[in-house]
């Protein structure tokens, strides 16, 4: 007989049909004559009800029927009598696959956070990680869909990387050179010439500069992978492994960037509305009981558009009439958290678009306003978690990007690939990034960035 | 007036509407009267036709639409006079968004792969690497709408891992250890204590185990990431860095696995059949003049599903017939490519599925059968290629799987957690590896692994 999966069987109507389930006890109950177990095999948070007659099994098999034991039924689908479910399984025949004795690390509920992460290898079958999993999966594929209808191709930029000279403190090397035996050159320095590329390679910190490559030969592309900070942040909101998603596309200027960014999260976040509904509403119930609201609240809104300069004026009008901040405001500064949810839940009450910031505070690449002090570069904030999306039109005129590369002293050696864009037939590009698990995080109401990653990189954590 | 992307433009039968294009200059050719240039987007490997009269624009400006200049053109969409195109545009302005001299890399029709490879970062604007990403995008779409469709759910394994014990000399070590400043321990052995993860950490080479926790979870999972290999092979087949495709599903037995396999695959090729018909032609025609018949080959046979031992013994009945191989035939050896492709196109005219090959050869974590000699293996056989997919029925008995640990001694101290899956609720279960690149290489036509991924980490070269 054809297993059916949980998800299936828990939908049909087909009552009096035998079935065939598979899956792992969540909990065991009942009586004298009769047990309950409701089994989940991870399609759906539901789990199904599985009613066992004591006297038609032998007592032995029904001992071994513990939490997280694995299982295979055959049973006739019924309609149920309980509460809050349409059908359940009596059960004909039960074959116990796989024991699991009271050490099982998930026997028991309510445990921290902290111990799931410690767990992280079994979290994933409980009910608020399974939701968090799925939710995480719809998500990269309501990505790859919005991408893909709407032309774009997806463009694998590569993870280890000679390029990326900028951020090298905050850079993961990559080397298989013998560390015991670290040949010099005669200056002193590690003479990577037999190192496994020839020179000195790291972890990718975005796959941005390679993306411009993409889109300025098909037009519009998106990354979808994995970057890296070794920064020695211990936060909630920090990963060292994490992925992102950079679309880069031709011919936009900041106004299409901002389209495309307010479309493409609306996307997202109404593809979760419309595809998980029983892990939001588990989440909303148990994680965080403004999450559907918050959702909505994204959906429903016209993203306001603001310049930089604007914000300020705001945020100083709201310290004049004694709004307290942490941390001072004024033009210039890069905003804190607590400065843009002001203006997305206080002020304008709808998600913002923050444009044209001071030049100081954002790369090299962003393209130049005539004022001379600001560039094209925009933010998306969004309520809780402030920003969401990062992105900028580029300088696309190679003598400007090139003043600002001297300017700030920015090593070019080995980005001549980079510059060439601007070389050989330049064009007005747009582009932005979004940390997806900072999606994540918005759309399941999760606190800490490590648990919406199955096995969380962070500073001395690389378990499993 | 808004852009229209170039496929867009060539399917609109609007004849005498004013339409903008933008894009990059493939050629220009004319008389004294008449330009005509021959504009690509990237959104197809299809130019259109910009015919611009002479008298109706400035000289200068002429002059400056060289090859691989970026431009804006404005004009009217006519009915085409030429062979080989429905419609064209009578240009009525044009600008120049982006020069190109000379130096231009790509100026020059018919350069070398080789050439290609070291302007990587421009080859993307020719005909046939513009095909081979459009292919490649279309292969992710396929693989994330198939598994989606069938209930899988995308999941991320990490990258940084430190676990991946077995194969330590051909991975490449993560590290932001000071090289210059090595701590070393009272027994000499370097001190990763103070490392970023607090031990030695390396890239993966495979996902699979960790895959297994999320599939004995969700019950469908895969991944689709990237994997890497320190291993110093200058080949047209292997690169330092690349994508595979993982997926393990809970209670699939090897028969359903095969299944799996068989019908995945097929999507793959189909999709590339029936959404990458102009690229395909072109790669037919300029690349490899089998490519389409190989690709009905593989959709429109059921693949021979064969045990390893059978396979040697058609492979000794030709060799006795005559057949001379490279290498020679016995049983407990590996195949040779040339034995698969034996099998696949002389002998059986039909892919494969090679099956229950000898333990020796295979991974620790393959369930063992009953013969004490052979474990539940299965290698997808194609045309050309040989092994496209590689994968198993997992061994679920903690005991037997044990018992293989420690008769090859190894190394599962990191690895508990693995070990776990056995150990709580164990199930069947079974999955596969694709090569994203391997999968490429077959769909496309093309030779060297190098042309099939936008910018190839191989020994000594990490550019771009």
């Amino acid at each position: 007989m054809k297993r059916i999966k949980i998800i299936d069987v828990l939908k049909s109507q087909d009552f009096g049909q035998s079935v065939n389930v598979k899956g792992w006890v969540r909990t065991k109950r009942g009586s004298k004559a009769v047990n309950f177990i409701a089994l989940n095999d991870g399609s759906t948070i539901k789990n199904v009800q599985i009613v066992a007659d004591v006297e038609k099994f032998d007592a032995e098999l029904l001992k071994q029927i513990t939490t997280g034991a694995c299982l295979s039924v055959v049973g006739t689908l019924v309609q149920s009598q309980g509460a809050g479910q349409t059908s359940e399984i009596q059960a004909t025949e039960i074959q116990v696959l796989g024991l699991c004795d009271a050490e099982y690390p998930m026997q028991k509920k309510g445990q921290t956070f902290e111990y799931m992460r410690q767990h992280a290898h079994m979290r994933l079958r409980t009910n608020t990680f399974g939701a968090v999993m799925r939710i995480r999966h719809n998500m990269a594929i309501a990505i790859h869909k919005f991408f893909h209808d709407h032309g774009f191709f997806y463009f694998h930029t590569p993870i280890i990387t000679a390029s990326d000279c900028e951020g090298a403190g905050e850079m993961f090397q990559v080397t298989t050179k013998n560390l015991y035996d670290l040949k010099m050159d005669e200056e002193g320095k590690i003479d990577y010439s037999d190192d496994f590329f020839g020179k000195m390679t790291s972890l990718t910190v975005s796959g941005q500069l390679e993306g411009e490559l993409g889109a300025t030969a098909l037009g519009a592309i998106y990354t979808f992978g994995p970057t890296f900070r070794a920064e020695n942040s211990n936060t909630p909101r920090h990963l060292a492994e994490f992925w992102m998603i950079e679309p880069e596309v031709a011919f936009n200027d900041i106004n299409d960037n901002m389209d495309l960014a307010e479309e493409f999260i609306k996307y997202c976040v109404q593809w979760a509305l419309d595809n998980c509904q029983d892990d939001l509403e588990f989440l909303n119930k148990m994680i965080d009981k403004t999450l559907l609201e918050r959702l909505h609240f994204v959906v429903e809104h016209d993203f306001v558009r603001l310049k930089y300069t604007e914000g300020i004026r705001i945020l100083e009008e709201a310290v004049e009439k004694g709004h307290k901040f942490e941390f001072p405001v004024s033009w210039g500064m890069d905003l804190a958290s607590e400065h843009e949810r002001y203006l997305v839940e206080q002020h304008f009450k709808k998600p913002v678009i923050l444009t044209d910031y001071p030049k100081e505070i954002k790369a090299f690449y962003m393209k130049q306003n005539d004022d001379g002090k600001t560039v094209r570069a925009m933010d998306v904030l969004f309520p809780q978690i402030g920003e969401i999306i990062g992105g900028s039109e580029r300088e696309d005129s190679y003598e400007k990007l090139m003043a600002r590369v001297e300017e700030l002293d920015i090593p070019m050696k080995d980005m001549w690939w980079y510059l060439d864009t601007r070389r050989f037939g330049t064009c007005p590009h747009s582009g932005f990034g979004l940390g997806f698990e900072r999606l994540i995080l918005f759309v399941t109401g999760m606190q800490n960035i490590r648990d919406v990653i199955p096995f969380p990189r962070t500073p001395k954590t690389a378990e499993f």
